[in-house]
């Protein structure tokens, strides 16, 4: 990495955060910023506030430079006419990433405002993350530098998000879906200063980042190129997932009286992507789908060999074969010893063409036990189970079968999917145990599609 | 209705029904259909078993014809070499309708048997449902003939369904999603008698029906007129919803190797159900996001004036008009009235052109105000609010003011979705008040969809 990285890396990893505007009082911005930060992370926190001698058990100080230590990050949360001035302070203290949440700047035409800030930042080289974010996390050292939920669950799924309101909303709804969990979420904001291309270069090389999802409204003038070499570099090591809103002409309208900013040509948004190596979805659900997939499972090797479906519903195997036809995602032919193997355990109606239909006929250990050979066939680059619940085949016996056949498929280096149709209280229960799981086929072919995709492009772009 | 018309009405209505194959061994299917009906039927029931005396406190008799009452409806649930003898007996004790559970007829190659057990039918006029299904259920009156689970979620939509295993396990399904119900379930199996025209010409007049959805995998060879007639006359009341498995060519293939059918040319089941008033969706996800609209919410009059969205999220908004303009919904144009009315009650920074962006920067209480103004406004024809879960804005908050929002749209006949992105436990708590909702604005975009098709067809089509 260069010097350049090796700054920007405090974003996520500072041995000590000030919280500009920390406050005593409990529904402030300033008081949930520092509450989120004592509840778990792990380096020293110094609250900032001339009013107060101590907030939440910790010593308070008037202004920045009066912290006797250094700071490597600063949380300002105060009103946006006082920011300058206190940007000021965290270039004499040596502050090295600024996380200007306030808001009242660029958003609101205040653009002059904005521009002193990034100035004072430039002349003394220190980064500036907003104004007009919700903050960051980093969940391996507990930093949760946001006014959002204080109990972030850890995972390896790391967001990045324009949108501070989408951002703080898909926190709320990850913690509801166990088995998915966050490496680090960045809110940029207005990104007068770090944006995609500056975060991706670090993210790319976390250790504890899997894959790292995208909400891009525009990308900011002239950062094309970078944010192409930036997730191209990341995209060798990781998969990248975005959604692009503003795809539509009145969307990109939309983002204009949204942020001011350009959404842009979407077909040239969509030709980046591709070059860079960042797999676009359609949907908010699409890439929670395909970020499920990437942080739980492991990528197959290339070259793709295609998906073997089991389904204990004929119906069910016909959606996902509809739904990876029109999406383009490739079936796996199956060799005739994998078929005469797996026809060995089944009655003579069941069909061992792709998709497997084991029929509604069998047991849920016959199940299990053809999932197994699934899972063991060479033919197959990945494989997806389908299971209707039926009076005599439970959710409940798969959810404890699945277990086994998860750390098979682990050992194998094999990702497996699952779309079950049954019980509302059984379907977590599979994202808790780390498997990926869908409520209909063609949410599960979509997050194939995503795993294709990237195995292709990283066949012919990867060294 | 034709008298043809008034046997079928049977299907659902039938003031008797005798159980062929009671069984007194929990977990056989011969008990779990009996123990179903003595749940909740309010009909009369009679086991059928010539080794029993009693099942479940019910006098049991040796065979059909020995039952001295009455018998409507005959639910055999025997193996399949000995259904012709107790169809036989079907039409010696008047029976009008047999559902043929038994599988082991023409979808593993037995034509023969099946021919049999249809000429016999039709000799005494009498109907047949299946063989090889899962039963029929009717919940205004209690009628759950299935072997699936006990308790079915009353409701106002009707599923057909040509796949046995599918439609079970949307039935464990539905009973998570509070707020969705039903009001029947069919199960059709090899369609050897009665198909989808004939249950849809029932369901059709049927008021405690809203919406017909149906999993279709191909019409019976010549029926296609007759479905095309039965759904033009239901969908003049109620809208009807579809998906068609083997949509693709390999899933076509599929189809064939599933149930001895051809799936036929998508292409003609798309002209055939446009023109009949269905709406095809593209995903089981999407047949329930539809039905979840329909049987909740009103259709609203002509002429379509379009969606006006809410949201406290410009992210959101902007998605929802990339999914709206990808499938082509309309958004409402607002009146400058209107506009000004939304604008008083907002920062002056807040969007007031549709998407209506409230910002992160009010109150619930607010958000509520404009939500309302907004049902209020003549400019559309649906509402739809978008709502992202931030530390200031509370989902518990907007499930309390929704109640209201609800009965006022109720009263003025206008249909109300919500988007909520944000906490688990509260997005079951909406759909239990009886408003739709989406996790993201793609799935709503979806429901919308079909809104908008089914007003445009209704005023083309109705008198």
């Amino acid at each position: 990495m260069s010097r350049q990285h090796t700054v920007l890396w405090e974003l996520f990893r500072p041995s000590s955060v000030a919280v500009v505007g920390a406050s005593r009082h409990p529904g402030k911005v300033g008081h949930s910023i520092l509450r989120n930060l004592v509840a778990s992370y792990k380096g020293k926190i110094y609250p900032v506030n001339p009013l107060a001698k101590q907030i939440l058990g910790l010593k308070c100080y008037p202004r920045l430079t009066a912290i006797p230590d250094s700071v490597d990050m600063a949380v300002i949360a105060i009103p946006a006419p006082k920011v300058p001035d206190v940007v000021c302070d965290a270039c004499k203290k040596g502050v090295k990433v600024s996380v200007i949440i306030s808001s009242g700047f660029s958003e609101v035409g205040n653009h002059e405002l904005e521009r002193r800030v990034v100035e004072t930042a430039k002349s003394c080289g220190m980064r500036i993350v907003g104004p007009n974010v919700f903050g960051v996390i980093y969940t391996p050292i507990g930093l949760n530098a946001t006014f959002g939920p204080p109990e972030v669950p850890r995972g390896s799924v790391a967001v990045i998000t324009q949108s501070g309101a989408l951002g703080l909303a898909l926190l709320y709804r990850f913690m509801g879906v166990k088995g998915l969990g966050f490496s680090a979420m960045l809110s940029l904001g207005n990104m007068s200063d770090i944006d995609f291309a500056d975060a991706i270069w670090v993210l790319g090389e976390d250790e504890h980042t899997r894959v790292i999802a995208l909400y891009v409204e525009g990308l900011r003038p002239l950062r094309g190129r970078a944010f192409i070499e930036a997730a191209r570099h990341a995209a060798k090591k990781k998969p990248i997932v975005a959604i692009k809103a503003g795809r539509s002409k009145r969307g990109s309208k939309a983002v204009a009286s949204h942020t001011g900013s350009m959404a842009g040509d979407v077909s040239i948004y969509q030709a980046a992507f591709r070059k860079a190596g960042v797999f676009m979805v359609r949907s908010l659900s699409g890439l929670l789908d395909a970020s499920l997939l990437f942080s739980l499972q492991p990528i197959p090797p290339q070259p793709w060999r295609g998906v073997m479906i089991v389904t204990n519903g004929g119906g069910l195997g016909v959606l996902a074969v509809d739904a990876m036809e029109e999406l383009g995602v490739t079936l796996a032919k199956l060799s005739p010893e994998t078929r005469s193997k797996i026809r060995s355990m089944l009655p003579w109606f069941a069909s061992t063409l792709n998709p497997i239909d084991t029929t509604a006929s069998i047991t849920t250990d016959t199940y299990l036990e053809v999932l197994h050979a699934a899972v063991d066939a060479p033919d197959a680059s990945a494989v997806l189970a389908m299971f209707a619940e039926l009076p005599n085949m439970k959710g409940e016996e798969l959810a404890k079968g699945m277990e086994d056949i998860l750390r098979h498929a682990r050992e194998r280096g094999k990702p497996l999917l699952l779309v079950y149709v049954g019980k509302h209280e059984i379907f977590y229960q599979f994202a808790a145990e780390g498997i990926p799981v869908y409520e209909s086929p063609y949410e599960a072919a979509e997050a194939l599609h995503a795993l294709e995709w990237y195995v292709r492009w990283r066949a012919k772009h990867a060294q």
